[in-house]
């Protein structure tokens, strides 16, 4: 039986008119690395490598570090051969190499990096990976250049969340696919909860820092509520505030007789929230300082106490290896269905209120690319081949113009020194790539304002469905690219 | 720009041979109404009763009932026109007219339904709707015909969850497109696993008596284990036992280097465990006569005390109207996960185990019909009108042979009275239509068997991907059909 493995891999990839004249040279020698969490294109990243470099020269050869940076540390690797790139065109998935999150930092680190660089005579290393990845791939190409190894080290700008970009990097690959496979689930559930009649979804979404998946996923399905952290963070709105407007709507609804919504809550809302944050602040040291809850500060207590038991419990067992909360673990969708019961309760409200929980992330990450993305990644991973070539390192592999046709994209570079900020992180001051958040002001959250009022109390839900391969909506881009493009 | 519910509704969906010769005749007035849970491709059974009546002649009406099957008894309805029809072919949901799970048991609902009937001077009334709802459609057929009634009752074979089959009924329909939702997201996670290399993803899945959608989307993902109720109850496996097959395979993938997996788990698995359903049982009447849990019997204290806190309580917080274990709220993937950490522990493992937690039932009950279902709903409609305009009552719409093309298709019909048989019902001899569970004899568990062992072991995921609405793909059938239908 024929499966869509096997359809897609036999799919050729079109590559836009600038790159195609890739020249003739010296067979180079590259390595590749996945980094952080995987996102739809990865494979076609490698593809792109591969076959650009065989453009180049046929002796060419294309080493794969295994499991992420550990692997280039580790001497973890494996010659990619035609026959396994091949098997793995147009798929999903960081499972040809594998990915982790270990951080290339430390002297010693550094150290290795080079050793391993040059025993294997590297003319180039690829860093596929979001802003971290990308901001560690500059301080590899830093240090080399000062030992002056001739490696060149180019970034490629992965990540669903859609937090890396600029007015050079229009977007992250990756953000296409996902966001495409959330809408669909998240289509789909809207249409249910019409058609059930009974329940209020609360759908917690990746995106911690950035809620452009959110956002996405909003203007692709229009929910009847959908969080928005950056909004959250500068309108300051608090937990009781944010607890009061759902209430709101669940009440509204429910005096016209709809018993059923949707929301979206963006993964990282918890952190947006002012008392929130202090709160886990306060909590973290605590910890650290071998207290109890006795002694938070009042406004901190206060927070504490407001919250559903199972959300305490969890915020006081949940540690990570350091002794800190887990952010990322709270069920954020919970905590503000339960908030929102007991506001109801409280309010004397006579609202049917049935809440289901969802939490789509790891649903998304390694989905078939899109055609968007399986265009973009291989474009990305030619174009890098031709920055090593033309002696470019310490750049992010850049394609411009992608809202349109591939064969107007255009092929350029990001120098990543020009793209650091210092930022505070862990109380020091650090060299990164700033995450680009939700523009308050820009044409997609625009976009977005224009609907709010009416799909809270308007059933106006969309559903894309699934992503298509073939026929006429197979090059759709994401709304946010779309607007962003004008 | 283009959308999915644009292409979709303009698409043509086929009709078989037989049902293109629906005869002219008198004009028919036909009430329609869905019970129970959605599934995709409610909205073709519509359109498929639409046509037929049409054809019959263009005088007829298609009555809708809204919000299941309580908009019957309070005349809450409306009459379709083709326009709205035309918005909605191809498209998931039940939102046309919304649905609901009240039951006409009482001799008082029956004489309001017949009283509704006369008044609509209904020729036929469609019941759209799972085992309980066809039930329903009997007797509601035996009272009009004991009332010399003349309005003919047909039900359609609707679940999602596939336990409404038989050697007549090849298949319910909305089988097909969830267990492919629910199978691309598990795809999509599997290989998320071989990436990231350190989940255990926990996956709950729809399907409260029957595991069929389990074993079908297992069939399409090979995940390294999927448990199957029937089996559990079959072999009499208890908790512990479950509980270290999982620890053993987590440690067995480990003690190779492989610190993830996937482990599909149908809703219904704990009401499979013998002790487990014994201390439900208990926990029912202990709650009816004012006691606690110390009253338990020592068999089912010793269950409890062996369950995660959080489940504990969920058992004894989360209740419905009548004071029952709201058993399809147990978060029975985290049950497990909680156990098997335990276990692991107690073992004094060094397996790392980090698990992640998934539960998929409403993401697939409203997708975009899949071309089969969008063909077969179609024609379950048409063949509805056609038995009613041949006088049969008390009868389901059935449609053969339709592991082939539709041309092949052959319209029938089963007497739903044949297929009723006596089960105890809360306490009471009922006459219900039996779900049917998975043969562990059949085929379609036969091939799991064959894979189970290497498939715990080895990575074998597969990823069947979104459902593809055009190009070589979109004919698909699931490998429960396909290997059924030999």
């Amino acid at each position: 039986m024929k499966t869509l493995t096997d359809e897609r891999a036999k799919e050729s990839v079109r590559v836009c008119p600038d790159l195609d004249k890739v020249s003739k040279g010296s067979p180079l020698r590259v390595g590749v690395l996945f980094s952080g969490g995987p996102a739809p294109g990865g494979n076609n990243v490698v593809a792109g490598l591969f076959d650009a470099l065989h453009k180049v020269n046929k002796e060419s050869i294309l080493i794969g570090f295994l499991g992420g940076p550990s692997g280039l540390l580790e001497e973890k690797f494996r010659i990619l051969e035609k026959f396994e790139i091949d098997t793995v065109r147009n798929l999903g998935g960081f499972d040809l190499l594998g990915t982790g999150r270990t951080k290339i930092t430390t002297e010693e680190q550094f150290a290795l990096t080079k050793a391993v660089i040059q025993k294997l005579q590297l003319d180039g290393l690829v860093i596929i990976g979001g802003d971290d990845s990308n901001t560690n791939a500059y301080f590899i190409h830093d240090y080399l250049k000062k030992n002056e190894v001739k490696c060149r080290v180019i970034g490629i700008p992965k990540t669903i969340d859609g937090d890396l970009k600029s007015s050079e990097v229009e977007i992250s690959f990756g953000f296409d696919t996902a966001s495409k496979t959330y809408s669909e689930i998240i289509g789909n559930i809207c249409i249910d909860a019409k058609s059930s009649l009974k329940y209020w979804h609360f759908i917690k979404l990746m995106g911690r820092t950035a809620s452009h998946v959110t956002l996405e996923c909003a203007l692709q399905t229009s929910p009847n509520i959908a969080l928005i952290g950056e909004e959250i963070s500068q309108k300051k709105w608090t937990l009781k505030e944010l607890v009061s407007q759902i209430a709101d709507c669940v009440e509204k609804r429910a005096s016209l007789g709809k018993n059923y919504g949707v929301i979206l809550i963006p993964e990282g809302t918890i952190e947006f929230i002012p008392e929130v944050k202090v709160l886990i602040k306060e909590l973290n040291r605590l910890i650290e300082e071998g207290k109890g809850t006795s002694d938070l500060t009042s406004e901190a207590k206060d927070c504490f106490n407001e919250l559903p038991k199972d959300i305490q419990n969890q915020l006081l067992e949940d540690r990570d290896s350091h002794g800190n909360v887990q952010v990322s673990h709270i069920e954020t969708e919970k905590l503000f269905s339960r908030m929102v019961a007991s506001e109801l309760k409280r309010r004397g409200s006579k609202a049917k209120f049935n809440p289901v929980h969802h939490f789509f992330g790891y649903e998304g990450r390694c989905s078939f690319p899109s055609e968007f993305d399986a265009n973009y990644c291989y474009n990305l991973g030619y174009n890098a081949i031709r920055l090593i070539q033309s002696q470019k390192s310490g750049v992010m592999s850049v394609i411009q113009n992608v809202a349109k046709d591939v064969t107007d994209w255009k092929p350029a570079f990001l120098d990543l020194e020009k793209a650091l900020v210092e930022e505070e992180r862990g109380g020091k001051i650090k060299k990164v790539i700033a995450k680009s958040l939700v523009d308050l002001g820009g044409p997609v959250f625009k976009a977005f304002l224009e609907e709010r009022e009416k799909n809270r109390i308007e059933d106006n839900y969309k559903r894309p469905g699934p992503i298509q391969f073939s026929g006429p909506l197979k090059n759709l881009i994401t709304k946010t690219l779309e607007l962003e493009s004008f």
